[in-house]
């Protein structure tokens, strides 16, 4: 079982001040908690409603690990792990960035992506949800452990850094069919609500879109960003299978 | 202001039963229900905490919004629609169809995919989330109105009688990358726990897959099933354009 004050500890990592100040975050799911653990990241606390999960996990009643989980509908496992330190920029021949994502699942979806297109890092402006959320961290799906992603406090710079060019996605740019997509080169999505922020609009090489295909008045306005992250990096990468 | 029945009604609508007893659903965002009203679909009631939204909307505080809402964080509208009639099956060119997907947000994606890519239908086995879901309706971002998700008891049987090809998508099949896609055919996703149920891989022409492209020893194990909607979508039409 778990004391008062680790409960009020779990809770409380739902919030990115306290996951710095404690340096731990909450994974939930037995894939994602498994995977981290087989990856070798230092736990602190393991908590399981079923037998046998793991030799230090604890085992809690189901009433119990809803009272810690962050979820609706608990998982079965919730560990809880010690914080990573920032890892460098290994500068990959292809980037891709993303420009403030507030939606977790999506950026758990976009972090999965990378790691099933064989990258291993992804750049986030500073106001994009922080990856180790717990809902970030199950819609990853385990890839967290394969994806640095690094926060930077200026995205425009870090990526002029890179010294390749940099293309923006749109929805009024070239169409990702016809145009010669480079692979040395930084790929940025833009925010669900408000796209590519506006000082870094400046700095794109180009713009490009995955064109709709529905021939009515009424049409629809915009793809999900992790699903047009998905249909750009199979784009990018179907030629090199 | 809602009555307490009114009340008591919406938070009912958040079950298929209710829905069906009462041939209502819910939708909440300002875009699906703008989408909706505009698109002639009959509403009940329309609740907004924002003034002007709409003539016939009731304004209410957002505190009595979070009583009627089926979101933690609810939006600023919420409208209650009358179910439409279930649709003739047009037999499209391309048909879709996914078997047990269970989560709303998965299949909402999906039916906003099929509207971005032209369709017009999507078919659904049994024991697929129903579409008049609340999360569903939000995940489809309006799409719903233009995509006819059709119920059917059997789905092999369904499939069988559109008299061409079925495709399976799965881990193990052949590259969608280097495979003819035919125009004319089915083409199934698979729950994101079980993958494809066992009757129909019986009936099935050919398995496809979607590559991974991570060459170290530990491998991401699955993408989730609405990105691999997106990629092989694209994948059938990037051509077409």
């Amino acid at each position: 079982m778990y004391s008062d004050n680790q409960r009020k500890l779990i809770l409380k990592l739902n919030k990115k001040k306290f996951r710095l100040a404690n340096k731990l975050f909450v994974a939930e799911g037995k894939k994602v908690v498994n995977e981290l653990i087989n990856s070798g990241w230092p736990f602190k606390m393991l908590f399981s409603t079923e037998e046998n999960f793991h030799k230090d996990a604890h085992l809690i009643k189901n009433e119990d690990m809803k009272k810690i989980s962050h979820f609706n509908s608990p998982s079965p496992v919730l560990g809880v792990f010690e914080l990573p330190d920032e890892k460098k920029i290994l500068s990959e021949t292809t980037t891709i960035a993303v420009d403030g994502i507030s939606d977790p699942g999506n950026l758990g979806t976009i972090i999965r992506l990378c790691d099933w297109f064989g990258l291993s890092e992804l750049f986030c402006s500073h106001d994009t949800v922080d990856c180790f959320n717990p809902k970030v961290i199950q819609a990853s799906a385990g890839s967290i452990v394969r994806i640095n992603c690094h926060y930077v406090k200026d995205l425009v710079k870090s990526l002029v850094l890179l010294n390749k060019p940099i293309f923006g996605t749109s929805t009024n740019g070239d169409s990702i069919y016809s145009t010669k997509l480079l692979d040395k080169a930084s790929y940025v999505f833009g925010s669900e609500a408000h796209g590519i922020s506006e000082s870094l609009l400046y700095q794109l090489n180009g713009e490009i879109s995955i064109p709709q295909f529905r021939d009515t008045n009424i049409k629809p306005e915009s793809l999900n960003v992790a699903t047009a992250t998905a249909i750009f990096l199979s784009e990018l990468n179907r030629n090199k299978n």
